[in-house]
């Protein structure tokens, strides 16, 4: 997606190799025009999927993923990061934080995922692929059928994108890093 | 916003006195095209206030924040619960959860609210007000200017409505619940 690449180029930040910095218009402050033309293009590429969900991970996930739940007609549901006071039934999977070098857990109400459900995943990255993974293990706990997993970033040089290619999941990344080094990044082809 | 209101009673659950769950369209589940006419709403009764930049509260004031900026054409800035690694010079402020009884922090990128700003807050709830405190304290801090308020769902029957608007502030709020008991809800005129 050229319009994100060229604001990756414009506003994004690489401190040190590895690390991108997209908080002035993806997940702290939120450019909410460039999100729209985001959700768009996941709309378009997954129209084919015929996904009844959405499925995200709060925070950064929820505006992307908003965006091409409203572009699609299909409700949005986003995992939690703590088991609120008010939730019955949650099924629940492991996250590993590499940024962070923490675990967690993410939830979902089993109200809100159910067989027959036809789910698209929609996150803000996709690095080493243990949230993607989480999510997919939600999914099969639900009984419900994953369609695809659409991507804002994708960092092509960590193990995440081959590892969800190679089980067969139709992945899409809207913008693919292939070289992240201090003030230098390279995007795939 | 008689649409919202329709879908409270619809699909609104309220367990015991002074509990309202919204989970399956507001805040865990999300129904985008409400959220986006959510936004519509929050940006026809805010037009005049020629606002610059919305901020709000992750992770359930993101959905109609962003909505909100995209029908607004104005970046969205949504305050972290806790400090990522990446983010220099925060602005904090300290929240009250009656839900949960604890208290936690959120914070700003300073980067991202600045002396001249005009601020439109948005957010999920307004019940007692303290999420709202924090977040004019968090603009007072970095020097822009509150211009207004919103809120998907406001608890009268609780103080935050009534402080907020003592203090001269415009506040919408786009279903105001007056009564709130097992099995009963009645809004406000």
């Amino acid at each position: 997606m050229e319009l994100l690449k060229q604001r990756i180029l414009r506003d994004g930040k690489y401190p040190s190799e590895g690390v991108l910095k997209v908080d002035s218009f993806i997940n702290h402050q939120l450019d909410a025009q460039l999100i729209m033309s985001i959700g768009i293009e996941f709309a378009r590429r997954f129209a084919y999927a015929r996904a009844t969900k959405i499925l995200t991970i709060e925070a950064s996930g929820i505006a992307p993923a908003v965006m091409t739940g409203y572009c699609m007609g299909v409700p949005v549901v986003f995992a939690k990061k703590a088991k609120p006071c008010t939730m019955d039934n949650p099924i629940e999977s492991k996250v590993h934080s590499f940024t962070k070098n923490t675990d967690y857990s993410i939830m979902v109400n089993s109200e809100f995922l159910k067989p027959g459900d036809r789910v698209l995943c929609i996150d803000d990255f996709l690095a080493h692929g243990s949230a993607a993974n989480a999510l997919i293990d939600i999914i099969e706990q639900s009984g419900a059928t994953l369609v695809g997993m659409g991507f804002v970033i994708e960092k092509a040089f960590q193990a995440g994108g081959k590892i969800l290619r190679d089980k067969g999941i139709h992945v899409e990344s809207l913008a693919r890093i292939e070289e992240l080094n201090k003030d230098h990044i390279k995007f795939c082809d």
